[in-house]
């Protein structure tokens, strides 16, 4: 049976103020009026039953998501007691999805992207597992055609098709890190590359024996935690073994190095909303080029960002290219062009004790 | 006897989002713990009591004023009706003053002004009591040195020296209307030109008796307004008078067109507070030319002026000259060489029903 594996640990700052340690980009409805993470348990509805769902989270978040999901069975909830990316946060899912169903196929996703549409997804994600059902060691990715030549996404290069019954699948050629400008440029117009997205689908047993295989000692210790599964101290095991896990990366682990990878191209629209300006591109500009998600008056005003909740006024004079983003505890404003620097921004807060704002 | 007379009227829009139509710039504390009207009555400490102290406002702003001047007899907060300038505002205030003494001496002063110190203010203020006490039908202007070339003031030119006893007073030669940039640079230079700051020293009867004499129309119905105080229907003669006198400023109604003027330097620091720059000159700025009256942090942030109420974060990115207010219905997000536009802003919110905000 298919099973939805969602990462909701991510904790970024891009979005700050208004994504917070605690509130983070997921939880958030940045686009439409449910937040990411019930769009990404939603965008499954009809495919994969709520029993069937878990969602991988920390400490800080799993009251929240408990809240915004309440569908889902409470031990579908797993907590990682420390931030050890994507490669045991996989396997940790992988073991107790294994657990409830020994023929587990998983889709893993993160809790924070938007796509469009359900339909459209859900018909990408039947080509996958068609794929990997068939070739059970099969690990399968989506792949977005790219439509920008973005410097900030990983590109897999496609090789010899894959014959699907829907949609398309090829072999991966290679896996391309972020490139520079004019590389980027270069794979866009090639057409044969695709953005990583960070959407998997394979069998839980499959990437149990990858992982087994590239990183005995990581997978050792996720060993010990399923084998705790139950027994009544699972989560001394958990707290004790899972920090000890080597911090890489699913790509690092094993796509880049195992064999008999597939792509399949997305046949949805995605965005992984990686910044304000990406609001832009999923709200629309009006034709002074502002998005604004707020009550705002302007003079003078273009190419900005705006952003503030309900009946917060912003009144802007001679601003361009801004970012302005309210909150009842803080207010940032900041040159669009800046964006990154949010994330040093933050780290000064943590470092002047502004714990409050974090 | 000496009466300060404080014109309160003021609602403009330089400080909104922060001064409000029901709280004006005289109500809010800018520069200091006190409000700027609350600076203006203490300023007179040791030098007029309460009892001789008169404020003029509007019905808008009266309860905030007595509820911040406690110690103001209540009779002595007087109401126009509708807003008609400084000429007919002085001349209720006239009335008033020599209703309670004959032989009263106004020191009439706008609400809203920064001066410093109060022993320098009161120095100045007994230079020009002595004058208009030696010479009962003089008109006395407080006039301030100018320290920079500006365009935003009214100048007056000093003629012959007029012996006092302490400090320095002049025949006025001649007043000059707000000038250009190379003409006030002019005025600068020359050393024989004044600040027109809006402070007045002269007997209630005299002013009176000017306005009888070059706007006798309106002077007419102020006495109107003068025989019914007392009565038991006062206020309904001050409501069907008061709007129907010439909207006109003392300036233009008599100080430009009489005789006997004199005009008394300065001795203290003056500042129209004109505006959110202005704070700059007060508060001072940091390293980055910033003045900072918020909790902020900030990343490439320079010659900017940032405000917020306690507690509400302030975060900048790559932000230059600009003005940033927060308060907690409304933050204003400008460059500060538009804060003209101020004005048209809060215009607009006017047109679009936003009236909450005004």
């Amino acid at each position: 049976m298919l099973h939805a594996v969602i990462m909701a640990g991510g904790s970024g700052t891009r979005f700050w103020p208004l994504s917070r340690k605690r509130v983070p980009k997921q939880l958030l409805n940045l686009v439409g009026d449910e937040t990411m993470i019930q769009q990404t348990v939603n965008r499954c509805d009809g495919l994969i039953d709520p029993s069937r769902t878990w969602v991988v989270t920390n400490e800080e978040q799993v009251s929240a998501i408990r809240e915004q999901l309440p569908n889902l069975p409470a031990q579908n909830v797993l907590v990682e007691p420390a931030a050890r990316n994507t490669a045991p946060c996989i396997a940790l899912a992988a073991v107790h999805v294994l657990k409830n169903d020994p023929d587990a196929c998983m889709l893993v996703m993160p809790a924070d992207h938007v796509i469009s549409t359900r339909e459209d997804f859900q018909q990408g994600v039947a080509t996958a597992v068609e794929l990997v059902e068939k070739q059970p060691d099969r690990l399968a990715l989506i792949g977005v055609p790219p439509t920008f030549p973005s410097t900030g996404f990983g590109y897999i290069e496609q090789a010899e098709p894959i014959p699907v019954s829907s949609g398309r699948a090829f072999e991966v050629g290679s896996f391309r890190e972020k490139p520079d400008r004019s590389t980027a440029q270069r794979y866009l117009q090639a057409g044969t590359f695709f953005w990583n997205c960070g959407i998997f689908i394979w069998k839980a047993e499959t990437i149990l024996e990858a992982l087994r295989q590239h990183e005995p000692e990581l997978i050792e210790r996720i060993e010990k935690i399923a084998s705790a599964i139950g027994s009544g101290h699972d989560r001394q095991v958990l707290e004790k073994e899972f920090p000890l896990c080597l911090s890489i990366s699913i790509d690092y682990a094993v796509l880049e190095r195992a064999q008999r990878i597939a792509v399949v191209q997305a046949p949805f629209q995605w965005d992984d909303l990686g910044s304000w300006q990406a609001l832009q591109r999923l709200h629309g500009e009006d034709e002074n080029g502002n998005t604004i998600i707020a009550l705002h008056v302007g003079i003078d005003t273009a190419d900005c960002v705006i952003h503030s909740e309900k009946n917060h006024l912003i009144a802007t004079i001679g601003i361009k290219n801004c970012v302005i983003v309210h909150t009842p505890d803080a207010t940032l404003v900041a040159d669009k062009n800046d964006e990154n620097a949010i994330a040093k921004l933050v780290e000064q807060l943590r470092q002047r004790g502004l714990q409050d704002y974090l």
